[in-house]
């Protein structure tokens, strides 16, 4: 029987590994070799899975994006869920964009390591057509989900009509991408970042019902 | 007499190779025998005036940040002068924010290049506490400078007091810089972001009057 290789594993480990530079020292100038010296393999096996820096770092870009997605569905789960785990009301428009939106903040180490892991893939992607088409075509498809949700909110009265559209989904997206940029940066803590979204969602939906 | 030597405009020039290289192939990667190669200078040379690439970076950030900070200053002016250049008026506290939040923008070539240096700086910032000073001080003084006109804006009636807070000026300065970034992701284009701009503004202070 031939050996068995989990292609997939090995690739989630590489990208792994690429995650604990990107939560360390950071991504940029780490080259090829050190990832696979830091994933424990020979830059040869590495090359087998991945051919450039390029190819990886979008890997481990779509990688982490599918966990905070995982992240974000098992929030609004448990947003509709009693005490006992029993489904017991659908979570609102207005709390299923919260979910996603502080999603997008560093909150946790988890959500801190996806969000340098996109700051590389940034710095990156502003020079070059092919990583930068994840953004074009991921973000467009955010906003349309964001913007259905705020259409939803205004069918249920909880929302002005003139509101729910797709220019106010991508305020929403912008400010939660700017309010995590500047915890990154040291120039706020993930609290205020949180408080700062809920402003901008009471600014749009009004002040939230206690 | 000695040959006297203008440090202060070498450390343009050198500043000026960086950028070009930032809005070109981007600046990840690039070494400082890269710069001084562009800058047409030795490696040797180059060094008498930066040691590292972070204080290279942090020079060319504070510098393209003067640059636009004059930019945003002459708009500001501009605002206030009729048409044959004489002051008729003291712009409002709105135009002077849109003046400076538009200047964060990539509207042209000037400002596109500086926010790809500001993009190269935020992915080395993220893991280096010198470098992130620059934002941790910077962004705070600007918020202080939006929560001044916002209360402005409030003495003149023009804003409901209740939202003349650093909190809002920090939303303002957030949305600006992630509408920005998606500019730079090419998931939407420059007039697209400032038409967003103007609808977190219109949010703010409400529709404008014609």
């Amino acid at each position: 029987m031939p050996k068995k290789v989990d292609h997939e594993a090995r690739r989630q480990e590489i990208a792994e590994a690429l995650w604990r530079i990107a939560s360390t020292r950071g991504l940029d100038g780490a080259s090829l070799r050190d990832v696979a010296a830091e994933a424990g393999i020979s830059l040869g096996r590495l090359q087998h899975y991945f051919r450039t820096r390029d190819e990886m770092l979008l890997f481990a870009l779509r990688h982490i994006n599918r966990l905070a997605a995982d992240r974000i569905r098992a929030r609004i789960e448990a947003l509709a869920e009693g005490p006992g785990g029993e489904p017991v009301r659908e979570p609102t428009p207005r709390e299923v964009l919260r979910a996603c939106l502080s999603g997008m903040l560093p909150l946790d180490d988890k959500s801190r390591t996806g969000l340098l892991v996109s700051a590389a893939y940034f710095a990156r992607a502003v020079h070059d057509k092919t990583l930068r088409a994840e953004a074009e075509n991921g973000i467009p498809q955010l906003r349309a989900f964001f913007a259905g949700q705020l259409r939803l909110a205004a069918d249920r009265g909880e929302l002005p009509p003139e509101r729910a559209t797709e220019d106010e989904a991508m305020l929403l997206i912008s400010t939660a991408d700017g309010l995590a940029t500047y915890v990154l940066l040291g120039v706020h803590d993930p609290e205020t970042a949180l408080r700062l979204l809920d402003l901008q969602l009471a600014n749009l939906f009004g002040a939230e019902r206690a």
